[in-house]
C-alpha cells in the first residue's frame, strides 16, 4: 500500500514541514520506498517531481524539503508497489489534460480485479491498476462533459459515480485535483486537518520536528492537510469516513 | 527567442555538463531568463522540471547540474517570452500522452500569425504559440494514426507535413520525443555534435569548465547534443540547414 499526501489552502502556502514527515516514511520510519512524487499548482501550471528512487534518498525530495514552493494545491505519494514494478512511469501523481487544464491524481490501495475498458481519449503509460483507474476518471468526465469544463456541483455526481464502480473492485483512496477543485476519497484510510486562526505549533509524528504557524501565517490564512494517517501527534485529525467523495476548497471541506 | 538543448544517446548520460553551460544563459552569459524547464526520459517514464525564475537562479536548476539523471532523451529550453506571459503554465516543455506514450516538446521561435484550430484530443494549458503547435503537431499524429504509434519511417512524412504548416506561420525550431523517437526541427538556428570514440575534453564557452570525456564514456558511448548556439568553443559543431528536420537514434541523426 502506498500513502497519501494533499494540501489545499486558500492562500498559496509551502508544504515543506508536512512534507518532512512525510518523506520520512518512504524508507525511514515506513517502508514505502519505491518511489514517490509531487504535484504543485500554480495557478493553471504544474510543477511536478517524481523519483523512482526512496524518497529518504532521493535529492529531489531533500530538495521539495528545502525549498518553499507556494501552493494551494498540492498532491503527494509515496509508493509501495502493489501491481506494477519499480519504476518512473509507475510513479504517482500521474497528469493528463482535460479542458485546457492539467489534472492530476495519486492513489493509495489496491484494485487487483479492475480493468480498464477500451478508452477514446486517455491511455495509461506504466502498468499500475493506479494509472488506468485516472485513466477511466478522465474518459468518464470527458464523455460526459465534451466541450467544456462543468461547475464543482455538476462534475461532483459524475465522479462520485464513476468513483463507486472502481471502488466495487477493492481498495481506492485517492486524491485529484486540476489546480481549482481538489478530490479527496476515502475507501479505508484518509484524515484531515483544517490549520486556521488561532494557529498554534505542531510536532511531527515521524521525525522530531516542530513548527509554531502562529509566526508563519496570517490571520485570515486557512490550510487544509489530508494524509494517510496523521502526520502530527499533537493535533486533532478528522478520519474521513469510508466510501465518503470530499471537495476541498479554500481550506475548507465542502458539503456536496 | 528562447534557446534548445537535446541530448540523444546509445546509453543513458547525465547531461550535467551540457546544462551547465546552457543555464548561464537564462540571465548571466544571455537574456533567456523568463522561465526554462528539461524533461528527461527513462524508458517511457519521464522527469520533468519546470520553473518560472530564470535559470540562474532557481534552486531545481541547481539540482538539475548537480544530480546526475541518467538518460537517452533529454529536451530543455531557457525562455525569453514572446506570446504568453511569463508563468509556469508557459514553461517549456509541454507534455502530453498518445498511444500510451508521454510525448515532450519545446520551441524556439516566434509564430505571429499561428491560430490553433478546432481539436478533438489535444488543448493548450497556458497561452503561447509554442503550446498551440504542439497540441497541433499531435492532434495530427493522433487522428492519422489513431490506433497505434507508427514506425519512425511511418510517422515522419506526417511530422514534416504538419511541421511545414506552421512553419510558414514564423520561425519554428523545435525538438520533440517521446523517449523512443527523437526530432530536430530547424527553422533558423539549431546545430548539434556527436561524440564518440576516442573522446576528448570539451570546454564550456558559458562558464569556464571543462571535462574530459575520455574519463566518463566507454569506446561504445555515442551522445549528440543539439543546441540553439554551440554549447562548446573546442568542438566543431554541424548547422542543421534551415528547414531541415532529423531524426536522431542511438546519438546519430538518421537520413529519412
Amino acid at each position: 500500500m502506498c500513502q497519501l499526501l494533499g494540501m489545499n489552502c486558500n492562500v498559496p502556502t509551502d508544504i515543506c514541514f508536512s512534507f518532512e514527515g512525510f518523506a520520512a516514511r518512504g524508507g525511514k520510519t515506513d517502508d514505502h520506498k519505491d518511489g514517490w512524487g509531487i504535484a504543485f499548482f500554480e495557478d493553471k501550471g504544474c510543477r511536478m517531481f517524481v523519483d523512482d528512487k526512496p524518497s529518504i534518498n532521493s535529492p529531489t525530495a531533500e530538495l521539495v524539503k528545502c525549498y518553499p514552493i507556494h501552493s494551494t494545491h498540492v498532491i503527494a505519494h509515496i509508493r509501495k508497489a502493489t501491481q506494477g514494478e519499480i519504476s518512473l512511469a509507475n510513479c504517482h501523481p500521474f497528469r493528463r489534460e482535460i479542458w485546457g487544464r492539467y489534472w492530476v491524481f495519486a492513489h493509495n490501495g489496491d484494485l487487483p480485479n479492475f480493468k480498464l475498458p477500451p478508452t477514446q481519449f486517455y491511455r495509461p503509460v506504466g502498468n499500475t491498476d493506479s494509472e488506468q483507474a485516472f485513466c477511466l476518471i478522465l474518459e468518464t468526465l470527458r464523455l460526459r462533459f465534451p466541450h467544456k469544463k462543468p461547475s464543482l456541483e455538476e462534475i461532483y455526481p459524475t465522479l462520485r459515480e464513476i468513483t463507486d464502480i472502481i471502488y466495487e473492485e477493492g481498495v481506492f483512496n485517492y486524491l485529484l485535483s486540476d489546480g481549482e477543485y481538489f478530490f479527496a476519497h476515502c475507501s479505508t484510510k484518509l484524515c484531515y486537518i483544517v490549520r486556521q486562526a488561532p494557529f498554534a505549533a505542531a510536532h511531527l509524528i515521524d521525525q522530531d520536528v516542530s513548527v509554531d504557524f502562529n509566526e508563519l501565517t496570517t490571520p485570515s490564512d486557512r490550510v487544509a492537510v489530508i494524509a494517510t494517517t496523521p502526520l502530527t501527534d499533537n493535533e486533532v485529525w478528522t478520519i474521513i469516513p469510508e466510501g465518503k467523495l470530499l471537495a476541498f476548497q479554500d481550506g475548507l471541506p465542502l458539503d456536496l
